[in-house]
């Protein structure tokens, strides 16, 4: 058994300085780089590939709305087609980097509003995917997982990510527990890192009326912006390897 | 004998519109695409690429400082470290559409006060030579005929492509003669005609001290921001092709 | 009777020019300003200032999303408290030109996505007349006809303009008959003229169930970025005065 | 004696904060908040106010180069009006929120390569204090003591504040030592109170050639974006007050 972890970085921004990214790259698999809309510039971009690269940690796009100043968490009215050439700009920005340092672009995972946006519509779900495999046709889409983004990323004929979050809560329907009700975010390591196990184990269990499916999950997310950051990723990482599971990237 | 017409398009931005693109792409064989950062976005290089396209024109991609209120015009205090890294995120960035719609970036050609100040200056020269070498070696760097960037794109390794502009007249060390000074610009399409003809005959000579050397000219520059940019350039090409000159995309 | 006609004006941004500005000044009564957030920058919040000035006419500030992209005129999701927020640093930039060319402003009209959510949703309309009675309870809030960010405008104790349009067909509840649907748009002068007539004469009607009331109308709004916009306007103002309306600023 | 104690405040981003904002203010008298171009947004913006307000402390702009990307710290060439207008646009934006809160705006700082450039560049300290004097004949300037700042801040009729940096060595001219060079920065936090006790208690002594002259100090910038910057202000207090001056703002 085996699973990727993955963590959004690379969102500094000029003079400001966002995550822990180098005491994180050492402890993951996956990492998703910001690229210069809702975070990130050309010289974040460039440290950042560089230093997936030193780790050896697969380099994929994090693209996200065209909001700075809302960090690309606030809800943009945005046509198919708008987001389409939003996705297309900021892989070939990304892949860029990694072109002139000799490594491949693996991923690509939508950011804050537009993920959250693309997991539950169909629309903006399929103007990702398809702009995704318009670039590479073997780049993997992640996405929340179960969600419409991974459906609409096989339409697309691309390999997807089922992405899972082991400190937060689910809704019986696969989606994520509101941050506005209690117990959404889970704050124990220890807690996290069972949810973790269970998340690997056990995939997404997704229930509409009485059928239910089950989701197998490839990647979870970690986050970088913390201050207990690195010691709940070293928490999470020993959990999972003391339990026979291999932490391994995608591929 | 055969020259290149190149043009710099895809300068619209969001709302706001810039240049007859549709009119002068049928008559230029190399468009100059903006990237994002002085002038353009993804709306407009999607379209722009698929107008070059459509034309078969040579896609190329037209880097500038990050300065969209300036167009790119305004002088900005980069290292150039930070060159290269606003180098590579463009061209990436506009690689992305080229890739979308199966077709090749051919060539870059640096927009504005970045292409004025890589024409004199060794350091910013170099820093856009290497950043178009790391991103692709086979890309045609373009710049002003016989300047620092050109050299610079030698040293590279890259193959590149001397610039002139028929509408503009030379100081003898062949730098272009400012714009503050009368007779800098050439407006009568004739006299024009007739400077294009002469460049691409004659190439551009460079006199320093008692010696001269004489630079072929690869591709001259139209522009298409104003009003008889059309007129203008259908009046060159046929002198051109009345003297016997083919006009035909760099390879 | 009399009416005042108001304009979008000083939406040109750096090199892109956007509006018939300078012919247009002459025609209106009310300029709408844009204050560099959807559009505008301070060199041309500088000049439409000066311009306003020149021919009497009041100068107001035309508060946008923070999109320049998408011109304002796409949604975005914020809270009331960044509205607020948006709004007082807007009034303040443009208010800093006003007081340096010794002119008062006058008013405020929100643009694009902001006046349409504005008008149908309280919390938004709300923020916007707070923040505007913040900055000084002297000023009027000029909004949609009868609609949300009016009756917000009254609660913050402003003064407020109701705003018609004349090339735009109603709704029977006094919201404008949607862009998708055909008839919502009025081209030809003539019907435009008579729509301002009926407008000033009658007000906005709006029927919510067996019940009506009828809105006066302080202020139309003229278009100042197409090519027929000056035909228009002549036309328009012909029409009025020629049945013994004035037009006049709002006091 | 007493002495003004100034800090940039208010330098976050949406998502990025910089500065220890809260821990700093309480312990200066003038606090320089940044206007949204360089740094800062309307959010910031309007809390730094209030924090200001909190502890009475002077509210001041600080406005910088539209350059966020580079902090406002890389050079751009604008020219005298483009100045102009981006100081109106900055101060107009922050006295909103002073007005807002019923606060007066004291006075004004610029940011980075604009106050640096402003010291030893006439056209663009004389654009500065133009524009701070159209927005406001009560404005007080402050500047790099003794430089053309300074000059041009008198000459446009406003009141100035000779600034010094406790923490910077200085040249014989009275211009800051460059960074490049050894010694620039002092770090010790004794040495840089008793770097402060002398200039608060000397002046600044400028030579040129065999003349001198002793610029009085208005006030001393502190650092507000550094781990140390709590404890340095603290030090720095204590050696003021324990020697007899008094820490008061400018009036």
């Amino acid at each position: 058994m085996k699973i990727d972890l993955n963590c959004d970085l690379g969102e500094s921004f000029g003079n400001y300085r966002i995550g822990e990214d180098e005491a994180i790259m050492p402890l993951i698999t996956s990492a998703n780089i910001a690229c210069g809309l809702h975070a990130g510039d050309p010289a974040v971009m460039d440290k950042t590939v560089k230093l997936a690269q030193t780790y050896e940690v697969n380099v994929g796009a994090h693209p996200g709305y065209p909001d700075l100043q809302g960090f690309g968490r606030r809800n943009m009215d945005l046509g198919p087609e708008e987001i389409e050439q939003y996705i297309l700009y900021q892989l070939g920005a990304l892949a860029a980097f990694a072109k002139a340092h000799h490594v491949e672009m693996v991923h690509v995972k939508p950011h804050g509003a537009l993920y959250n946006q693309a997991a539950a519509n169909h629309s903006i779900a399929s103007a990702i995917a398809k702009a995704v495999a318009w670039f590479s046709s073997q780049l993997i889409l992640v996405g929340l997982a179960g969600s419409l983004l991974i459906e609409a990323g096989i339409e697309a004929g691309l390999r997807t990510g089922n992405e899972a979050f082991p400190d937060r809560a689910y809704n019986p329907d696969g989606s994520l527990r509101s941050r506005r009700l209690p117990g959404a975010v889970l704050d124990d390591p220890v807690e996290v890192a069972n949810h973790a196990l269970t998340l690997v184990r056990n995939g997404i269990i997704i229930s509409a009326g009485s059928q239910t499916k089950t989701i197998p999950v490839d990647t979870l997310c970690l986050h970088g912006d913390h201050l207990l950051a690195v010691q709940n990723a070293n928490a999470l990482r020993s959990a999972l390897e003391s339990n026979g599971i291999m932490i391994a990237r995608m591929i």
